[in-house]
């Protein structure tokens, strides 16, 4: 059974991926980075899913580096969070440039460190448009590169099982594991409740709807997501 | 001209690649890491380095990294450092896990964040031995995970001149480009003067002595290199 680490960051797709190793390999902890996002309660949620889960939860502050990548708008200090669709090009202002590669190459040497076999990410198709990072090409570069760095000291798995599934179909597969959805955080924005508009949000609740899983979540504005597909469909012509 | 970033970790290698850079190319900055390592004062010498070149350095402080890579002896809380040569199977314990995949990533997202165009690391032929992520397959799947990471953002390249130099040449490069060699700090000791038994230390010795550049390094044992090289050779039968 792979001894596995797993990125998690209190949302659905990370919490899916939690419980999916939990059930069929063998979770060693959950791995949250505090790198100085506003949403930074989704740390919390990510320590009430281990809590449900009975596991390790570690959290690593790499806050020190927030201030080399304050372009993003994700970060204290960047630009406000925009609304819409993620599909839509002003989303692209949430790009952490290079946030993957970082917590992942962190990932990778502390499950080195502790002889763990896997590292666990829950990287989904819905990303691909404006996330390099989460697309195929990178994961499969990464695992490469992995590979390389650790050869003839400890062999680390790369885990990335949603690569190709989009989120509705991982709110299904969290529904079949019993993922506790309302202990998971998706907002942005990082208010008291979900505000139902941000790029996350939207995705959030069209996921559930597609899915045809009920939504357990509480949004500040419910009705703002078809109306976030209704414009993201009119600039693609889709 | 290619607006660089150099990583620094304040020895002759990367003290030779700033200095390469800011005469062959434009350097952005130097960038260290403090890690948590024993050789702590490298930063400092670092610091002289980048004040010696009129640089701007960033000092990335990854410490809340150390307690989870603590097996590795250069770490405050890890085994105490062994004397003799590189070479030599008991450096292994020198590997802090995934070391350079961390420093590269995190260097990619700043270079990206500022637009700057390379990453430029001074790893060499003499660390191919212990260090998997010193070697040409290594730094090549880098660049290729890299490319992936930053698709449709920015493209910053991995500047890597040193990859099949050893260390002598690296110390003839530095003559050439007028490095002051007496600011850098190799001993992985960290103590008030280089120890001249620990890896780096022979190594540093033995490359001054074959590349026929004076060695302006005062070193607490200045003549155990020798019987180190001695040593190695036996074990190796070279």
């Amino acid at each position: 059974m792979s001894l596995t680490v797993v990125l998690c960051s209190g949302g659905i797709d990370s919490a899916t991926l939690a419980y999916k190793v939990a059930v069929e390999r063998k979770l060693d902890r959950l791995i949250s980075f505090d790198y100085g996002q506003r949403h930074r309660r989704e740390i919390e949620h990510a320590a009430r899913i281990a809590a449900a889960l009975g596991a390790r939860h570690d959290v690593v502050d790499i806050t020190a580096l927030g201030k080399f990548l304050t372009s993003s708008s994700l970060i204290s200090g960047g630009d406000a969070i925009p609304d819409g669709h993620y599909a839509q090009d002003n989303m692209k202002s949430t790009v952490v440039p290079n946030r993957n590669a970082i917590m992942l190459s962190i990932a990778f040497g502390i499950a080195a460190g502790a002889k763990a076999d896997a590292v666990g990410i829950a990287v989904h198709s819905g990303d691909h448009f404006i996330y390099p990072d989460c697309r195929p090409a990178f994961i499969d570069a990464f695992r490469t590169m992995q590979q390389r760095a650790l050869e003839d000291l400890w062999e680390v798995e790369l885990y990335s099982p949603f690569t190709t599934t989009d989120k509705a179909g991982i709110v299904a597969e969290g529904a079949r594991l019993g993922v506790p959805f309302h202990l998971t955080w998706s907002c942005y924005k990082g208010g008291e409740m979900h505000c139902g508009r941000c790029g996350t949000c939207v995705e959030r609740r069209e996921a559930f709807h597609l899915s045809g899983v009920p939504d357990p979540t509480q949004y500040e504005d419910a009705d703002y997501w078809l109306q976030a597909i209704a414009e993201m469909k009119k600039t693609k012509g889709g």
